[in-house]
């Protein structure tokens, strides 16, 4: 296909037009990504979490720089959840732009929800696909909001980072038993407020470890790290998910952000995590393709009219759900 | 059926051990929810979302005490998806306990997901069943979070309730564009607070409203409306979504928000709405089980150790996901 080969050439106008189809999920979307596939799998993926307030999209773009410092390519992909139905342009997207446009080894797209969050999913993993194909090294997936997005999303990510900030409050706090089990690393941000020391311990004894009396804590970019456990790569070969503080407006800690991603990376290819992951990643990417595709199949086949039908007798309450899923699926195979 | 006889006969621990066959989603539930089906239809189902720190839950419980003062009974059901790995009990949980427990006229859920956000937007769809056939008058369905999760979430309710707060910054602010499309009504809750009159100016300015001279705005459970049109029923048939201002902590606005919910009740009963929002929820809801059921279906005829090749081979590039799903699809039909 003349649109691949332009985008495997580093054509920057066939990479957006690519997305463009990809994310849209038309027909034409499949047989791009089979073609692109085989091209895939050297980029490793970074996922960027945390709630809003934590300063996400600073952080992502300081990241950006320091890759781009050591001459690496970083495609960033902007996912809101948040905007069901904007699809368009993101408010701190004139900013990032700004900020880094005008880089050819950088590549910034935003991402809405188009009527499902499973869709989304779907088209963050393909428009993932898309960057590694066209030879970006770093990929980074921010995601905006909380909750189970983000848990989706970070399923396809080979690193994912959840971002902190002190003072966000007691609702915040409760979300972190949630992603402490997606975290592989934790950005305290803003680290210079008031705070950030509690927000490190916190999660430090969510991590199951003895707090570190408050002198011993490192200063920006250090880990803060309790005496039992030293972060990052186990000797059983699990990985302790290591605990940055940054202030990503001044640029500081990101650094050692981007160090620890990468050991992480090295940890995934030493061990069996990265053929885990990957296999992680395709089940989650077909578990959609194949639910969209079979909810596809069944409602073609059905008669004209056969589902409006189906929908007023459950609202009339003269069918229930279950009973008329079974009914429509018996006809079906 | 035993246990649906003595739920539709007021039995308690019918209703609980009920609720949690149904939330488990396992082949004793479609059963139980097809002999409840048809004693559901006459329970308002109210949704009532917002982003963390608009004091959600504080406001639900306020509500719930006003509707018992009007002798209506009222069933809880608290939503988090922010928590998808907890599936217990919730932070806020002890405290609306204490708050409303031993009133026999409250029923009080809380719920977490379980893998995926569609599974949690079918269980709050069926637990809203449960008690709309146990009598409950008034459900009151509390999401905790931003986003997509209330936008599906919100599809299960006959009226949505938006919460916002003065001062939680320009993130959340963006949140508005989205949820403008599913709010029936706006709650500008903590309203003694700085920033209330501007919140209330900023969501009337999104509905396309010139804004209200400062000095025009009402107190506390005032609408704050302009003079250009009337919130609530409109007269060609619509719906305005009033915007009120609340202080759940003291109560204060919670009679004007409930008497609100109770008109566009009266107005859905008296338009078509009620008819076409019982269309979408049996929509949302069946393509729910039949994405769940086609999936399983599919995956229980495929040969032992096919999909774990599959995945596989995905992970090795071997094949793309798409023309994956597509030969698994050939082969189931």
């Amino acid at each position: 296909m003349q649109l691949v080969d332009e985008l495997l050439a580093g054509n920057r106008r066939a990479l957006a037009r690519t997305i463009s189809i990809v994310e849209d999920g038309g027909p034409a979307a499949p047989p791009l990504l089979a073609a692109l596939y085989p091209h895939t799998g050297r980029g490793h993926v970074i996922g960027i979490t945390g709630a809003p307030g934590t300063g996400k999209s600073t952080l992502v773009n300081a990241l950006a720089r320091s890759y781009r410092q050591q001459g690496r390519t970083v495609g960033i992909i902007a996912v809101d959840p948040t905007s069901p139905f904007s699809g368009g342009a993101l408010l701190g997207d004139r900013v990032r732009m700004r900020d880094l446009a005008g880089d050819p080894g950088i590549f910034i797209r935003s991402m809405a929800t188009r009527g499902n969050l499973g869709g989304l999913a779907r088209a963050t993993a393909d428009v993932i696909s898309v960057l590694d194909a066209a030879g970006f090294e770093r990929i980074l997936v921010e995601t905006v909001g909380v909750g189970q997005a983000e848990v989706d999303i970070a399923s396809a990510a080979h690193t994912t980072v959840v971002v902190e900030a002190p003072g966000l409050g007691d609702e915040v706090q409760a979300i972190k038993a949630g992603v402490l089990e997606i975290a592989d690393l934790f950005a305290v941000n803003k680290a210079d407020r008031e705070g950030a020391d509690h927000t490190v311990m916190a999660l430090q004894m969510m991590q199951g470890l003895a707090p570190v009396p408050a002198g011993h804590h490192g200063t920006t970019g250090g880990t803060g790290r309790s005496h039992h456990a030293e972060a990052g790569a186990q000797p059983d070969g699990g990985w302790l998910p290591p605990i940055t503080k940054t202030v990503a407006m001044r640029g500081e800690g990101v650094e050692m952000l981007r160090d620890w991603i990468e050991l992480h990376a090295v940890h995934l290819r030493e061990t069996d995590g990265l053929a885990r992951r990957e296999v992680a990643r395709a089940a989650t990417e077909l578990d959609q393709i194949l639910r969209d595709q079979l909810i596809t199949a069944l409602l073609t086949r059905l008669p004209p009219g056969h589902l409006d039908a189906t929908l007023a007798a459950i609202a009339r309450r003269e069918i229930d759900p279950y009973t008329a899923g079974a009914q429509l699926l018996a006809q079906f195979s």
